[in-house]
């Protein structure tokens, strides 16, 4: 191994953003201070990774073990199989993140049941490669098929770490955790709390993953070409066509959600501390 | 300056978290790859960054510098108002964030309408310095104070970079996206696609920031004695008395969002492709 004194500032140099270093501070970890940069000012560029294909089997997997990994579940999970397995194969930059960051989206982010944590975690790992223009079909394309699919599918075999055997799916409409789960364990009569149910969202960990990965190959392959394979919702276009067009007085209404599961007058939506069923 | 080899090669150790360098490969930039870690191992640890307070003032106005710049939008915004600020006074780690995956935020991720992209923001912020156990109340008092409080209150005054003056507010009840804006551009008539709903969620970029560092500095000062100061929403303990108490067999409910924007009948959330008002 050869490494002269000029290759290391280089090095650093690189992962500074050509940022100066200015100096080597020893305080019990050695750290690198950079000068200041200049605001928003960002190491290898925005949107400036390398994407490489990766195998979607593997990635699964590796989704479904990362779910199970402390404990740091879907968002984590899904993540790490994208950028975590680049890290592993190519080195930096991927495996400079710090990666429990996603852990912030269990449970719907710290258990508030908002974005379901893998499907955030996909859609985090797209943005490290792609802009929004770019980017904006391929969460399309996975979020859609996430509404539309009866999830999960995959099994882990004798490798399961929760419960081992078939588990039940459901269409859950949503891309919200407190939606997806909550119809789910409605479905099928399991406690929220149940160990099925951790299991259920390991395996769906798993498969965002792996449908993730088929998009970003994809991607790969067909650069700006890339277009979803999903038309619109059916309800986001009928309720868009007022509140989501310009100039009609309720243009209100942000969001690609399928609408349905909030307006569609299920009992679920109707008032539940008053009327309760 | 003086930079020996053996610190340059601790230094980099300290980034690759005691992984050995195997190489410096020279392909245009210069990147520096590990040997190829443990499954999971993570740079710096896990949680592993340290917290230092900031000027609240100050992170609101970089903030709102953050939500306009290049259109990166309030995820984006917020956590570079955090991560972003420290490494200007820090460096690293802090300044090695590939920052512009936070803009996969935007319009509650690439315009889905789920978590606030701010709120988001700010948990994946907290989240580099502390585990779920340490990190919930700082999320929960975030969450709820948002879904509480009336905003925009932050004002940039002539550095208002879509509409100047005077911007109404709203108290959402809500950490999603979709409801926050919706509700805010329904009660003041104002489109979705109107510059000062832009400027609205800029602003409100500013707030989510400000409080998030109020917390921030909170947690540093307080440790694990960190408490938040908000109780549990009303409707959440109404409804999970039975919806989420281990036993019953109605615990299917997974979410502590308020439960009333969906669940309380509104007029909103009848029939709309039946019976629409």
């Amino acid at each position: 191994m050869s490494i002269s004194r000029r290759d290391c500032l280089l090095g650093f140099g690189a992962l500074l953003a050509g940022g100066a270093v200015s100096s080597i501070v020893d305080g019990g970890a050695k750290i690198v201070h950079a000068a200041t940069p200049k605001r928003f000012e960002q190491v290898n560029g925005e949107f400036g990774w390398k994407p490489h294909k990766l195998d979607p089997k593997e990635c699964a997997q590796v989704a479904y073990e990362g779910y199970w990994y402390k404990g740091y579940a879907c968002g984590y999970g899904c993540f790490y199989s994208i950028i975590g397995v680049l890290g592993e194969k190519y080195g930096a930059p991927y495996n400079q993140f710090p990666f429990t960051m996603l852990e912030a989206n269990k449970g719907g982010i710290s258990d508030w049941g908002t974005i379901c944590g893998a499907l955030y975690g996909a859609a985090a790992a797209f943005a490290l490669f792609w802009g929004r223009d770019e980017r904006t079909p391929m969460v399309n394309e996975l979020y859609r098929w996430y509404e539309t699919t009866k999830l999960p599918i995959y099994n882990p075999g004798e490798l399961a770490q929760g419960v081992k055997g078939e588990i039940p799916g459901n269409i859950s409409n949503s891309v919200l955790c407190h939606i997806s789960v909550s119809k789910w364990c409605h479905e099928h009569n399991i406690e929220a709390t149940d160990k099925k149910r951790n299991e259920r969202c390991g395996r769906l960990t798993a498969d965002v993953s792996q449908k993730a990965v088929e998009i970003f190959n994809r991607k790969i392959e067909q650069g700006s070409n890339f277009k979803t394979a999903f038309p619109v919702q059916e309800s986001v276009e009928y309720c868009g066509s007022c509140h989501q067009t310009q100039g009609t007085d309720s243009n209100w209404a942000k969001g690609v959600m399928d609408c349905t599961p909030c307006h569609s007058g299920s009992e679920a939506t109707q008032n539940m501390f008053k009327n309760h069923p």
